[in-house]
């Protein structure tokens, strides 16, 4: 955290011709929202000034050349395009795309810094943001690659109570029966049940597992996945104390609201877990990218080519991706404090029989 | 369709040790149901005895030993499983698929000599029901091949005016890219296209087809299959007079609601298209054979072993899957119908120069 007094949330502007702005906007033409962050939208003034008169809106923005001037209880809008941007509503454009990925760099080289707490992510548009310096197929990879090789990215969506986490998200559908590994698995539930205990505020976390094949593969008849991989995971996650259930077959299990009882879901792939989550709550839906150090989220709608600068662009679900960072970032302080300073061990003096506790001694020496 | 008055509405009871049984009795415990349809299920009256006795039920049922004994008016249970049937509620086994398979069998047959007029099928547990006779994956495929090898199954999910078809249905997931060829496509298509006009009384359908990859592949970085063989499908139907759209990313499409604005969809996968719908339908859901003389119609959920026997089971969705069979027929009958007798083509006697039509000639002859 920074030693501001507000939380101060890096917003990325994503893709210019689609409805990142039009969220941003409209999020905080509420005044209410100052008052628990301080937002700076890495991107243009010029392109929210395009999509300010576009959409016939009034809310006021503070231009910005660097991360200092920011001020509280403005939208603090920095410049990090240069002024030569040009903007086509509704088009994939290589301009977007490259717009797109210096506000996200710099974004993320300024968290590095600390010069903002969290990161809320606008949607980009996948092939036009595609260069040498970005050859990922979403935040959450390029993400990961920014923390280093030791932190695994793991995808939650977020409505409410209910938590769906992809064990492979951006990977075609013929690749991913090979990708679900015991050793990928294990890696997914743990960061799972970490995130749920760090990020969520949950003690004993219970994690449902969804199966990849259809009927959880019908005892092998369609599939032996569930057999051979999912389900001794499963076993052996028990038996290290992790509660996770399951393999599920997806369609009784969302359809039977059985979803209700557990603290998050484990999806084996993209379309099976975000497909119910945004049937349920495509409007309050939030991307979280746990287990990295960067706390980010991002609103789970994309950029909606179809109805940008209409005006028609609903801002609940980038407004609920403010709050989930916020909320996020407190847990996580939260948890690192209670367990910052545990009791100090007692220990004896060796010298004498004195058989006393001494507060003065560092415990970095014990 | 039989010459019986009421519409007889043939039901199969599926697994003895699942809900089927309290889904049936459920329905038919009112007695308004009788005014629609006369039913008459393909069972065993001792696995009815049982199921009655567990929920604490007082519904009255007749049961015969033949077809011809039904009776209108009255929840007509035939015995197609002899007397000795053991239940355990909840446990998956080899006589209860064997039970299961019997019904089933003898509903076909009655359906192919026009005692009955549509069927409905309760739940079967799929891994129970295998035998020599039974080698497949679900009632759907058993049907198609009961109907001989030219007529093509289609599995189409309802609810109100939400259908969804899946091109693949009971299959492993790593065998769907394979399966997902143009011709597949093509087929499916045009079944879902034939089956709303006819069956659904739609004239004009429009059609969504879901993509197979996340995010519709992102232009061929997430998968190839839309470039290649998806979008070049839907192309060619377009030329062919069928109003098909897509590929949508299936998450989007159905967080966006942009679902309502289609008669159906066409989902490539099991769970990409039973996921939201059960999400969204599950005590509504209708599972309907499209494609098929038979016409057979099933509720979205399963055995449901986990409640079997307990009273909580919901039944809308199986009286649902009456209501859908029997509008289905008469969709059908109307469609037939009014195409079966077109206006007589005007010819020419050729005999002579009088210019009149013959009414006395067979269209045959011509």
């Amino acid at each position: 955290m920074s030693n501001k007094t507000r939380i101060r949330v890096g917003i990325t502007h994503g893709d210019i011709n689609g409805i990142g702005y039009e969220v941003i906007l409209k999020t905080f033409e509420n005044s209410e929202m100052f008052e628990i962050c301080t937002p700076i939208v890495y991107g243009s003034p010029k392109a929210a000034a395009y999509h300010r008169k576009a959409l016939e809106m009034e809310v006021a923005y503070n231009a910005i050349e660097s991360t200092e001037e920011a001020q509280d209880g403005k939208l603090n809008i920095l410049n990090c395009n240069g002024d030569d941007l040009h903007i086509e509503l509704g088009t994939s454009t290589p301009e977007a795309g490259e717009a797109a990925f210096k506000a996200l760099e710099q974004a993320v080289n300024d968290y590095k810094e600390g010069k903002i707490d969290v990161i809320v992510t606008a949607p980009i548009n996948k092939s036009a943001i595609q260069s040498e310096q970005f050859h990922f197929p979403g935040h959450t990879e390029y993400l990961q690659e920014c923390c280093g090789g030791e932190e695994k990215a793991l995808m939650i969506l977020c409505s409410g109570e209910l938590r769906v986490a992809v064990a492979t998200s951006h990977m075609a559908l013929r690749d991913i029966p090979e990708a679900i590994t015991p050793e990928l698995l294990e890696e997914k539930i743990t960061l799972l049940d970490r995130s749920l205990k760090e990020d969520f505020n949950i003690d004993a976390p219970k994690i449902a597992v969804l199966s990849l094949n259809p009927h959880a593969g019908d005892n092998g008849l369609l599939g032996e996945e569930e057999i051979k991989t999912i389900s001794p995971t499963i076993r052996k996650m028990n038996e290290g104390g992790i509660f996770c259930y399951g393999p599920f077959a997806a369609d009784g299990f969302m359809g039977s609201g059985k979803y209700a009882e557990f603290d998050a879901i484990l999806a084996m792939y993209h379309d099976q877990g975000l497909v119910p989550l945004k049937t349920l709550a495509m409007n309050d839906g939030v991307n979280f990218t746990a287990g990295l150090s960067i706390i980010r989220t991002s609103p789970a709608h994309g950029v909606a080519f179809d109805i940008a600068g209409k005006g028609v662009a609903d801002e609940n679900s980038f407004r609920q991706a403010i709050y989930a960072a916020i909320d996020i970032m407190r847990n996580r302080n939260m948890y690192n404090q209670a367990r910052r300073n545990p009791l100090r061990k007692l220990y004896f003096e060796k010298r004498d029989d004195s058989n006393k506790l001494n507060l003065q001694q560092n415990d970095n020496d014990i």
